[in-house]
């Protein structure tokens, strides 16, 4: 018995001696470590991994009809927006089996446009423009909901951060992972993006085939530049295994 | 001829020694002002004025429900709220006369609470909670009312520039003077004003009387404080003259 | 033997099973105290303090001679400041002993008054003005010295998170609480705290007696108005305990 | 007498044609014009582009040793920016000479890389690494100096204006177009410009020839991007004429 005891003592000095880098790769590895292959149901994976969904954010981002429906016929229209709603949908989908929290980016503006970027105002008269909130146009695609718990965030910039409470939701519900789906790559998924590297997140992650351009090639440069700067690209396959 | 020169010559110098407030005010008298009414000659003091609110933006802060109705039993009312509510719908109505643009500044807040300041969030549970969007809490006081071509703007936290878009909204309506009512002096009253001023606003005015707090203690010591950097002060019938 | 490695077992499995949480308690306890000083073995309370100063950063602000010196013959002067040197002092001298994160807010403007507040603008000519970048006036208070590893923020408005950095530093030091000393309790503290509270600072504490206004009410009414938005009021003394 | 009225007539009715921006120039020209030397008559267009200019802020964006000179080995090195120094050297000549006002850009970091992008702090140890405050690698590139009457702006991330008080010394100071020269394309640069946008500046101008990337390409499909929201990207010879 007292050996079991010195033992045990043993073993309490070694973890009280490990320093604070030792212990946080132990957590890394132990409970959120994604190389740990499958098990015993409950296995430690699903845990690590449910602790790291946890941490994590999926922003959708600008899925409205002025943005990806052709049929709207809004001068906003991003080229190659609607070949993507389904993806969306199923990250969409992923996201909620793995209990990520999720978040809705839109714009809406004023019918008068005095809230949108001065080089799209002229888009605004007579009480109509591009996604004016409460028109058709603002709405998200077909296909598309925001069911309870998950959070609508209105924005009248690029970003999703730019003059938006964004930050605060996400940091105060522990969030320091951010997926991103959703139109257009070189203005409102970059700008989202930087700012988002800009604000400290840890991980960032473009799903390539959830996003969208009007072309691919400016689909591609920006997904260049993203990777540049720390940015996974992964596909939405690749994502969900 | 010597003596047209001579009475050019006078013309010349007069405009040169006018200082550039008065050339000011020549520009947006003669060359843009759209709000002045054609008909009958206006005085050089009206047209005067009809140039400044053309450039003043009036805030009204926080007439909601849950802060001014006692009969909500919000954990947020301000206990001197409901006594300034028609102040606030008098100064509104002066401000449509004036053609001062309105901005009808309002917390709304998700069911979670989770866009909460953190030390009131423990007041959300059940998708309810003060200033709950889409609520009854949520709603102007009974008798206030947003009319077309009037902004409503949403905000999270005390300050109705903290994290949201309304100084762009501002700047961009070329309005450079704030007059502000609602409630309440120490918060969000306070804090939208010391941001303004942050924000290189020129003048700021707050209704002594079309403002409130819980004591008129609390009231006259925020008042006092902000006179202290500048804020104008004066009575709603004062403003009015 | 076998008894032995049963044991081990044992208190592996278990140590596999503590969820996330615990795991961040026991690391925060057990091993993240690097300014827990060596030598007789400390107390439980004394490891939670540590485990609590290395989450706390200590904001001091303004104390620079334009503000706090008379000597200077500054507009900017604040009637009390001078006399919450030493407390300030001492203070500093407590959070180093603590190991908490030191943060030196301070002015420092252009000669030609360009980023200064446009109601103070007049102040500055010739190159002369206010806490100007390089002159005596933008100096700490004679008895105050910035170490090494302790931080210097430089900020152009009352509050040191208005349009700078602060926030990204603090939180990325896993700093959620916050210490206030300086000058002057309605501007500069003040606006610092408010905005503290709309960034989700976890607790926020105003030394009473480490900060200062131009009179005694303006300071009493500005503490009672951070008490009510559940801002932490302590004397040094009280803190120090 | 007669002959004398008809001529002021006709000086009156000549002014109230005056369209506003002539007047706006009149104002600048006559009353607050401190640029503009003496000496002979200017011509129309002259007086014009004056007007414009005082409207217009160049900014150099981070033209230090460690992003542009091969010699300091730093990990931050621009591949293309050792080339471009001559031309913002140039650039940086014609605004003087038009009296634009200059704003120098620059990151300058604690030693201990607290306040760097979370991905880029593993380059800072032992109180070094790129543009840290104080050491040769924040400097300046050989050949630019800042000189009296510019602004010297500190960032710490890629955007002039993310953290930063720039907006507020821009706007207070009259700007509203934008010229933007300096390294490197796809970060600093393009960031900067889109937060621009975002701030609701009028007109901005990115130099293609004094900005610079680590490869043409990625130059190239960054200008791209820009001039598809409205930027101009003129050559420096275009923009000099």
């Amino acid at each position: 018995m007292p050996s079991h005891l010195a033992l045990l003592s043993c073993l309490l000095v070694l973890l009280l001696s490990l320093d604070k880098f030792v212990l946080h790769y132990l957590k890394k590895r132990l409970f959120s470590g994604p190389r740990i292959p499958t098990g015993a149901p409950k296995s430690r994976r699903s845990m690590a991994a449910a602790a790291k969904w946890s941490e994590t954010a999926m922003l959708v981002i600008d899925m409205q009809k002025d943005f990806v429906d052709p049929g709207m016929r809004s001068p906003m229209l991003v080229a190659g927006g609607e070949a993507v709603v389904p993806a969306v949908a199923e990250a969409v989908a992923v996201a909620r089996q793995r209990g990520i929290f999720l978040v809705w980016v839109v714009r809406e503006h004023d019918p008068s446009g005095r809230d949108v970027e001065l080089f799209r105002r002229h888009h605004y008269s007579a009480g109509k423009g591009p996604t004016v909130k409460g028109l058709k146009g603002a709405e998200l695609a077909d296909g598309l909901v925001i069911k309870k718990g998950e959070y609508k965030l209105v924005k009248t910039r690029f970003s999703a951060f730019f003059a938006t409470h964004l930050d605060s939701v996400l940091k105060t519900a522990g969030i320091k992972n951010l997926v991103i789906v959703g139109v257009q790559t070189p203005n409102c998924i970059r700008q989202t993006v930087f700012d988002a590297v800009a604000l400290d997140y840890e991980k960032i992650t473009v799903l390539i085939d959830a996003t969208a351009a009007a072309r691919p090639e400016i689909h591609l440069s920006n997904i260049r530049d993203m990777k540049n700067i720390g940015v996974e690209t992964p596909t939405l396959e690749e994502w969900r295994r």
